[in-house]
């Protein structure tokens, strides 16, 4: 027990002065109970939204911004929110220091806008413990070797937390937010969702994947340094999710929770000529303009042509459906673009080795009138397309029928 | 030559997103004509204003924020319009490049709040010179030893341009801003105040220190250095005020110009012992509490008792007068405030060798009615503390009899 923890707090958390003050108490506390907080913040509220605006607006020719350039601007918001939070501690006569990331010691890769952590070097860090502080460090960025300012990307704060108590060998990770911890499924959809008192990493990592609040990126690394990642409210007395080694999980339940995503669309590429490389070259152009596609489906060939389809998110779906009309290089019959689809997922890594999860899923949803779109499965998910409006009783139905409430 | 010019952009020229184009298509335009722009910028608008707003309001017992902490919250200002610009400008397809105080080497003492650049390191930004860059360098910041971020207080970006352009022997430093120029007085009180060519160092330097637009301390800088400024408009065809050494000046003219500050008050204390130290127990529980003052003037001592005055800005009084009523070691009959006054001052380095020119200011003063209350004189500044409403006239009168209009 060396006693440090580290805790991280989203934008919502320290949307304004006043949460902002309750966290500086409730950190302030921490410390006099004994431990070493190390605090990861993210950006108060709308403020990188507004960063990421303004950078769109001083170009000309609606060129994108340079990224170089973005990361540092972006980096601010972060640098506010610690430095803030640092006065406002220092103000209850505590002993406390605010570290960029770069004070902080995270080294990264140089993509800039998505880099990774590459080191982080702690001595700064464990100095200012020896000095008996309180360390609030500016989430979701770090520094290249060049010197440069580099961004984490979406889930970037998490992501700094975890790497953290990993490189500290913290006791937990705590990550606060505007939910009370991991549900077997959305809990504003079914009413009667559990909240999970523990998850195991695998279950975790396809619940984040499939839409809950953590980012995917941030659980990969908890499981690979087994770092335990405690999921609470800010400011709700109630008991978390602890996400954790499987290994203690009960192990009579099988289905962990039914993850959801409503912002999907679809494009189906009808009667393409069915060549080596035709999936390639169907998708790089897209991953060249950023378009992240998620479920495929491809039919088997019909005289040497097949229809090809994926679904992707809302936002993306006008510039794919562009790209792919503007393809000079592919020979298809039309591409067909579909709106206002979800995304349900059953998860379990008890469901690896236990048949019929899968049949019974469709039954379920079959019973209930609701067409299914697309299927994916992996070894412990299957997840599938649906009509937007059927969601909320899909999740109900599948809920009761996994006895997810018990 | 080597045409190298350093720009710096004030907070009002960067003010939104339109202006702030304005400025990358004209420091792209510099770069086309030949010259290797240095552009220093300080935080758009009054972004400043609300980051010192939000360190005061998080803390606890209304406590001063930290001021390590409260630095690098400030240093984010000029680094979202350092990046914003530089991202502008790349988008106008020039390389570009902007560096925070700290990667443009600008190292500092460790007086938070208010530190002293104590060297420039400049070998990056030569070498983005060899690489053809132009270079956004945030203003106003720098860092200590330690790594920690430092600001320079009031006058800061007018500084961080001076002291680079002297480390990087550049041929001008060009501080552009909302007025034309530096101007015999307030062009807004006298209406043919006269938009000077050139002035001296030393001219300038007291005309800052009583008001005008630059801060004093870049201008002591620039002629330590001997760094020539040029003072414009930012969005002006105008010519503006070549500020230089003196030995190319005008020798006639011997008033250069009126400084005039409307924002000070004043307090008595009224028959204090005059004891050795006196002065000192007066001061110092002030300048502990940041409190400048200004304008001194002690009476002879009668029965060994004096009246000591002192001129400080209207924002300090309330708090002075508290400090001052709350000094138990000092022994005095009455602390007395007054609010509303202003100091016109004849600026000349001409002055120096020339007697009667404090007479005929007072006369002309007298001639108009005007009472004066405190009076203080440099060997090239002659100050009268008068009454607010007075000072239209009396800067008026001022301009006349010295013949400034000519």
């Amino acid at each position: 027990m060396n006693k440090i923890v580290v805790q991280k707090y989203g934008g919502t958390s320290i949307g304004d002065v006043e949460k902002l003050k309750s966290i500086a108490k409730k950190v302030s506390d921490k410390k006099e109970a004994g431990f070493f907080p190390i605090v990861v913040v993210s950006a108060m509220g709308k403020s990188t939204d507004e960063l990421v605006r303004m950078s769109e607006e001083v170009t000309f020719n609606k060129k994108s911004p340079d990224l170089r350039e973005k990361d540092t601007l972006l980096s601010t918001g972060e640098l506010v929110s610690s430095t803030l939070l640092a006065i406002s501690i220092k103000s209850l006569d505590k002993k406390v220091i605010s570290l960029s990331g770069s004070q902080a010691g995270i080294t990264t890769d140089d993509i800039h806008g998505s880099a990774r952590i590459s080191d982080i070097n702690t001595s700064r860090i464990l100095q200012e413990i020896k000095e008996d502080k309180i360390i609030i460090i500016a989430g979701f960025q770090g520094v290249n070797i060049d010197g440069d300012i580099t961004t984490l990307g979406r889930g970037g704060s998490d992501t700094t937390a975890v790497a953290l108590a990993a490189a500290l060998n913290a006791d937990v990770c705590e990550i606060y937010t505007d939910v009370e911890g991991i549900y077997t499924t959305d809990p504003r959809i079914v009413s009667n969702a559990k909240k999970l008192d523990k998850i195991n990493y695998e279950d975790m990592l396809e619940m984040a994947v499939l839409g809950a609040k953590m980012h995917p990126r941030s659980i990969e690394l908890a499981s690979i340094y087994d770092v335990p990642v405690y999921v609470a409210g800010t400011f709700s007395k109630e008991t978390g999710t602890l996400i954790t080694k499987g290994v203690n999980m009960e192990k009579t339940k099988t289905v962990t929770g039914i993850a959801i995503d409503k912002n999907v669309s679809k494009i189906t590429i009808k009667k393409i000529k069915n060549l080596p490389g035709t999936a390639a070259s169907i998708l790089k152009p897209l991953s060249d303009n950023s378009i992240s596609i998620d479920v495929i489906v491809q039919n088997t060939p019909s005289d040497g042509f097949i229809d090809f389809s994926f679904s992707l998110s809302q936002e993306d779906l006008e510039k794919a459906y562009e790209i792919l009309n503007n393809n000079n290089t592919l020979d298809f019959e039309e591409v067909v673009k579909g709106e206002d689809f979800a995304k349900v997922s059953l998860v379990g890594t008890g469901m690896q080795n236990a048949p019929g999860y899968a049949t019974e899923m469709f039954n379920a949803l079959g019973e209930k009138n609701i067409s299914i779109d697309m299927i994916t499965t992996s070894e412990i998910r299957i997840t599938c397309l649906i009509n937007q409006n059927d969601l909320d009783i899909a999740v109900n139905s599948l809920h009761e029928t996994f006895e997810l409430d018990k």
